[in-house]
């Protein structure tokens, strides 16, 4: 049976992806043990917490006359379960789990239940006395959350045969198709096109060209400011990353995928645009985005502090989704390099290792005494948020992960996420083996025929490449693809080189002046407290650059390989500011232990760099 | 005629106030040059935008029955007319005008018609249905409101002879007194002892120690956390500077208040402790305070990120007024000399020269390409703010500033702030000449006799003193007093070394990593746009610390005495991380012209920096 993924193009796109049956990640790789994870852990822990939170009590409430108690959570709570049906469609599609089958027939039951007879379905909107429908759509996530229900219905018809879901999405895309006006959360953008893809009806992906169209007529009121909702500019010349991070990188998402589906020359440039901007001096290190806690927003360019980055975890999601398409959309590699970027780094460590705790926001430094409590920025990983947003979001991405990691066009297959696993188009099945990301080497089996091509990240200055029964097409070269023509049974072997390696900034980032960063393969590294001796604060290290870096392999699954650094501990001052004077003080030199940033905060709270000043 | 100024204790304080009446600003210097200003054009500018923003119509509103119409602007919009009438109580005090006596007159009238028989006073909660008095003081501002209506009643009484409004204030003082209750925002602490102070009533004291005693009990709920509003542990165990700047400020002034009148020496130890805090790791070098936006709050110590300092004018105002309190408390320098640093950098910088437009947050870095239109971080001062707490705090400070110019004590004069002027003890008059803070000379001519201490301040490290009829008691020492015994006639000639210097920061402040500032005397200077040429950007810069700073004199007011600095200029780059080289990218030579901080962004929005990065 064919499973379709997320992003499946009606009109075929630069490249294609593979139906999720014709993808599988190793369960034994990195990516692959978060899937088992996922769907053992986090998928049951976030329909625990939505029985829990009284979301899935916002809907059984309203089947009441008159509806007993009132609504509980934030007004876009309805979305949190949207996410987990998503994610539980996903998961029965990769693993043909049933376990679900109980919760999805009673949910089924509720939305009917609750659904309006013009499709109209809203919890908060329905449930609170007073609210009127589509009244206030700059704040009340209507057409937000009804797009998850949307993407919910796809995946689950997609992945689990259902119909009664999409029923009901598609009696709410009806509805939504009349709605004259935008929302605050773009969302719906993208799920209108979706469930136009997975039902062919026309008028949806008539109603998302009209939402992008609409937007930037500054239309949307409230105290944030039209920056906020990306509603000060025309798609088309709003080309700078701006406003709330998610929202943003929704909004983008969904105007990539109109253009996959009318080929809209003018959207792909606005987006091309728009990328350069997020990616090329609004993005951190990690994959993260969204410099300002005040409005979980963008800051300015290179504006990127590493203690204060917001760095929403839906936003390295979001930016992951609107990457997925621009490479649909390019097929370039560095689209894909993002993807590996943010989820290896950003997105890994928005989770602990067993999947239930999570963070919201994912700074790149913690000072020593730092007290986050008042704030979405804990030193440690929460089971759950009151806006429940992240831990879902999570969830349906982890469940269609293998749908991120290859495409295929008409001379072959691509894979861009190097990972252990198995990929198939008409002509070819490729299976990849590969410690990746710790170890740098990646065979690849082919069965049948046809071309290979593997990114190559941009870090990869020396990589090699030996092949059998195979033709080499274009020799590796870094942020390319390596392209390989293979008869039945070739192997091609890729090898990467981990070398650990200093990062440094553009010198507009002011924050890191001074500073580099350790990075090796696609994995950010950060020095923790943890690893320091007691009488040395994370605050007292500079880094020798000209010091070896050594490995470190340890039998730890979370950070197998650690990496060993030169540097030189400084006394703390005793004065906020002081008279300037050229020689630097001395310090002491001490070998350090880095670990990979997506690792951090497992041993308690405490302080953490990814950041190191120079001696 | 004595007319007493801002904070004059009953109990004999270390160092007392001078009289209002017993101190003048020369008018030509830049602080009483300030004064002229207030008076002329910033009072009458607030008058008016209270009138054109319906604060007025608030109360006048409410002497009809029904109240037509509604309650305008945010709900704590009775302090702005408050505040301002302080302004204009102290000016009456400093120059005898009786220009607004009309608008007193009509204030004091709508003022005893919408009080309530009990003294309940507050246009928000009486004006809008459904509100209940002393509801939600976490949120509702009903005892700040009255604090500063008891502030400016004190004035009013001090400087202008007022009863009328004195007694409405103590009506509402007396309701004040029965309430069990804390208010989100502190202010009500030190207005409640000024009217103490003012009117020898006890029960005002005892309910200011029952505010400041009550706090840290965790009775404030809300969405903000105990921290927002110092509500988390109790005054003498909340030795860290946390949550909202300016309210942790105020509260600060208001125990340091208490202790001035109850002599409770654990109070002032936890405010040595609190102000460590807030001055040895918080404070901007400009003298601003709260380096995050979100929830004007102080940070983490030693994040000071430049460019999001939040540096809200009034959190320097309420500094200063600490400050003030800890100098009389104590006597000691360093009080004085952070009133200089706010006074002449984040506080002057908030007002432009016309004394009509006003920053209300006072970052020291400014981005090319900022746009501050969807924040209060405009890149223009702004001729009023929604929230317009600021403009009328700033008059009410300058209108009273000469107040904390000097004290007295049992020996005689001590001169805190270094300013033109004229100051008497009941022994000595001082009548100092200089052309502070642009030039190091001061000439202190003394009839009477008497002790004379002047303060050094801690960056004069050659300061010289000459005296004529007078003995040198204690010579100059950088962050201290010079003393002198004084007969009549005697001159005192202290000469302070204005050469411009390089400071830098405590290595744990990241944001400013590698840079330094340029300070001259007490002034902080930075590099705008403006004055460099089209094609270099301030991003450019690298100073070349090794160079001759050197100086260059102007007629402009506003900056007499700019600096010219050896710097670089470098390429900008494209990529957004790269390989770490240890190579210095070269640069080009260029010379660039530096300006007092406080006179930047008067020549259209542009960047600037304050620290500016090492070549």
């Amino acid at each position: 049976m064919t499973v379709l993924g997320p992003a499946a193009p009606r009109r075929l796109p630069y490249v294609a992806p593979l139906p999720l049956s014709a993808a599988r990640l190793d369960p034994a790789s990195l990516l692959g043990n978060w899937q088992e994870l996922n769907a053992a852990a986090t998928i049951p822990h976030c329909l625990e917490n939505i029985r829990r939170t009284g979301v899935l009590e916002n809907f059984s409430r309203l089947t009441e006359e008159p509806p007993p108690g009132k609504f509980e959570g934030f007004w876009f709570a309805d979305s949190d379960l949207y996410k987990t049906l998503e994610a539980i469609g996903w998961e029965m599609g990769r693993s043909g789990t049933d376990q679900w089958a109980e919760v999805l027939s009673e949910v089924a039951d509720l939305l009917e239940r609750v659904q309006e007879p013009d499709g109209y379905l809203n919890t908060y909107v329905q449930g609170t006395a007073g609210k009127e429908r589509f009244g206030h759509l700059e704040h009340s996530h209507e057409l937000y959350c009804a797009g998850h229900l949307l993407q919910a219905a796809v995946a689950l018809h997609r992945g689990g045969g259902d119909t009664r879901i999409l029923a009901i999405a598609r009696r709410v895309a009806d509805l939504i198709v009349t709605v004259p006006l935008i929302d605050g959360h773009p969302e719906v953008e993208t799920a209108l096109i979706e469930l136009y893809r997975e039902t062919g009806e026309e008028s949806y992906l008539s109603a998302a060209e009209l939402q992008v169209e609409r937007r930037g007529q500054r239309t949307l009121t409230g105290g944030f400011g039209p920056q906020y909702y990306q509603d000060h500019l025309p798609v088309r010349e709003a080309t700078e990353a701006i406003g709330h991070s998610v929202r943003q990188l929704y909004l983008a998402a969904g105007v990539t995928d109109l253009y996959l589906e009318n080929g809209d020359e003018s959207l792909l440039k606005a987006m091309e645009q728009l990328w350069d901007s997020a990616f090329g001096s609004k993005l951190y290190l990690t994959g993260g985005h969204g410099s300002r806690h005040r409005d979980e927003a963008y800051g300015d360019p290179y504006e990127l502090p590493p203690d204060r980055a917001y760095a929403e975890t839906c936003a390295s999601i979001a930016a992951l989704q609107w990457c997925w398409r621009m490479l649909l959309a390019t097929g370039q590699a560095r689209y894909a390099e993002e993807m590996e970027r943010a989820l290896f780094n950003a997105i890994a460590a928005s989770m602990t290792t067993n999947g239930t705790a999570f963070f919201y926001s994912n700074p790149l430094q913690l000072r020593s005494g730092h007290d986050g409590s008042s704030e979405d920025a804990p030193s440690e990983r929460l089971p759950w948020y009151a806006c429940a947003c992240c831990p879902p979001n999570l969830a349906r991405l982890l469940a269609s992960l293998h749908g991120y990691a290859a495409t295929a066009d008409g001379s072959g297959l691509q894979l861009h996420l190097l990972t252990a696993g198995t990929f198939s188009t008409d002509t070819l099945t490729a299976v990849v083996e590969t410690g990746y990301p710790w170890d740098g080497d990646l065979v690849v089996t082919v069965s049948g025929h046809g071309e290979l091509a593997i990114r190559v990240p941009s870090w990869a200055t020396d990589a090699t490449l030996e092949v059998t029964d195979a033709k080499v097409l274009v020799e590796p070269v870094p942020g390319a693809y390596v392209r390989v023509a293979c008869e039945d049974g070739a192997t091609v072997r890729l090898s990467l080189p981990m070398t650990p390696r200093l990062t440094r900034a553009d010198e507009r980032v002011d924050a890191v002046r001074g500073c580099v960063a350790i990075e090796r393969g696609p994995l950010v590294y950060c020095v923790e407290q943890a690893d320091l001796a007691d009488d040395v604060l994370v605050e007292q290290l500079r880094l020798d650059a000209s010091a070896p870096i050594t490995e470190e392999r340890t039998p730890d699954d979370l950070t197998p390989v650690r990496l060993r650094l030169g540097a030189v501990t400084r006394s703390l001052e005793a004065e906020l500011y002081k008279a300037y004077q050229p020689d630097a003080q001395a310090g002491t030199a001490i070998t350090v232990t880095a670990i990979p940033y997506h690792a951090w905060a497992n041993r308690g709270p405490g302080a953490m760099r990814v950041w190191l000043p120079l001696n």
